[in-house]
């Protein structure tokens, strides 16, 4: 499918100024400004000066929240987004309500225990920004994140992305039938996304502790219909044996 | 959603010729011709002079084949199409490559060990044609079937229908993971159709006769996207009582 960039100038725009410069700077700004992401429902709350607003619209990460008060900025961080800066980029501390730090085992504890497959999800999450894809949520076309080459201002998402684990057996997981299988390529086709699917082979069980995830081994695959027409030969000088 | 008809006139068009009659003449027409369908891999050829063809591609049964054979038509029935014209219309016989017969409980060992869920498939297939709707294979949409008020070349379908069975835990059915749910939702609104699912409860196993189809008990619910902005007023004057 390939990018599809947002009006003229857009990928040389993208090109000056590389998703990993914009994370590393956010990373730098997080850790200066000492910032606390507080737990709050399904979420992580961070609060942002200007600075720190400028970098995360940049960045991509959370969704800046409608407050009261003027001069102050929150930024609603899904668990994915928080655990990331949390355990990955080091760059921020995660507090619940009395103000008490989580971290290791126990923040692991409390972002598996809400969901099930966070583990998962996390992997495939972190695989992506890691290579500084821009991550979002894929609920809007039914998949679990969709991944942008820059920001969703430039570009359109490239590709729509399913995690699935076979070592959980998936038996409630996607595309264990045919008619699902349809249904997912139809309405990528449909919105000009290549399906993309990261298969999470776990090596050992993520109970209680996150160390595992190192251990855990990504598959990449892209699913694409084939069409019998792209495989055929165009413009085909006339076999001059054939009289 | 609603009917979607195919340009002006259609609908006095459908009207005019209802489906129940053209399956009546169809069942009358088969019987008369003493019409006998052949098993073929998955499906079922029928042989159809004229008449037949034209009374089969009025009432949307089967497709038709090109063969080498001059003044010779043949049809390919889906195993649904096949059982209901000889199960629930009684026109027509079922033979195999010997032209022995099937019928009774041989055909429907038959017919379930090529596919395990065919009892549920053919419930929901025969209630939705036996209330004269037009049914068709869903796999394009990525559903189990598409169902027509009319004829598709009047009509476009209004319905996707998703077979579901909470019996057989439904472990790699549909629609268990939200994901799934959104892909689906969102797919048929893009292509204009409802989203229908048929829950099948199983009264008792189908395993041997398919007399246990007439305690399957059919449970139809339709699934649309609620936008809130529908239950509000438009138009609405302002209210005296506000200054």
């Amino acid at each position: 499918m390939g990018s599809r960039w947002k009006g003229k100038g857009a990928e040389v725009k993208a090109l000056a100024d590389p998703i990993s410069e914009i994370v590393s700077q956010l990373q730098s700004s997080l850790i200066s400004s000492n910032s606390k992401g507080l737990l709050s429902g399904t979420g992580v709350l961070l609060k942002a000066d200007a600075e720190l607003t400028d970098l995360l619209n940049r960045a991509c990460f959370g969704r800046p929240r409608v407050t009261s008060e003027k001069n102050e900025q929150w930024f609603q961080l899904s668990t994915e987004e928080a655990f990331y800066l949390q355990h990955s980029l080091k760059c921020i501390k995660i507090v619940d309500h009395n103000d008490t730090e989580l971290n290791g085992d126990k923040l692991w504890k409390h972002m598996t225990s809400s969901r099930e497959n966070f583990p998962i999800l996390f992997k495939a999450f972190s695989h992506l920004r890691s290579k500084n894809w821009v991550v979002r949520s894929g609920s809007q076309y039914g998949v679990d994140f969709v991944a942008y080459r820059h920001h969703p201002a430039l570009v359109h998402s490239e590709y729509a992305v399913l995690v699935l684990s076979a070592q959980d057996g998936n038996a409630h997981g996607r595309l264990k039938v045919w008619s699902d299988f349809h249904c997912t390529l139809r309405l990528c086709g449909s919105v000009a996304k290549t399906l993309l699917i990261l298969d999470i082979e776990e090596q050992q069980s993520c109970a209680t502790s996150p160390s595992c995830l190192d251990n855990y081994v990504v598959e990449e695959r892209t699913i694409t219909r084939w069409s019998p027409e792209q495989g055929r030969e165009k413009n085909v000088k006339s076999d001059p044996r054939v009289k």
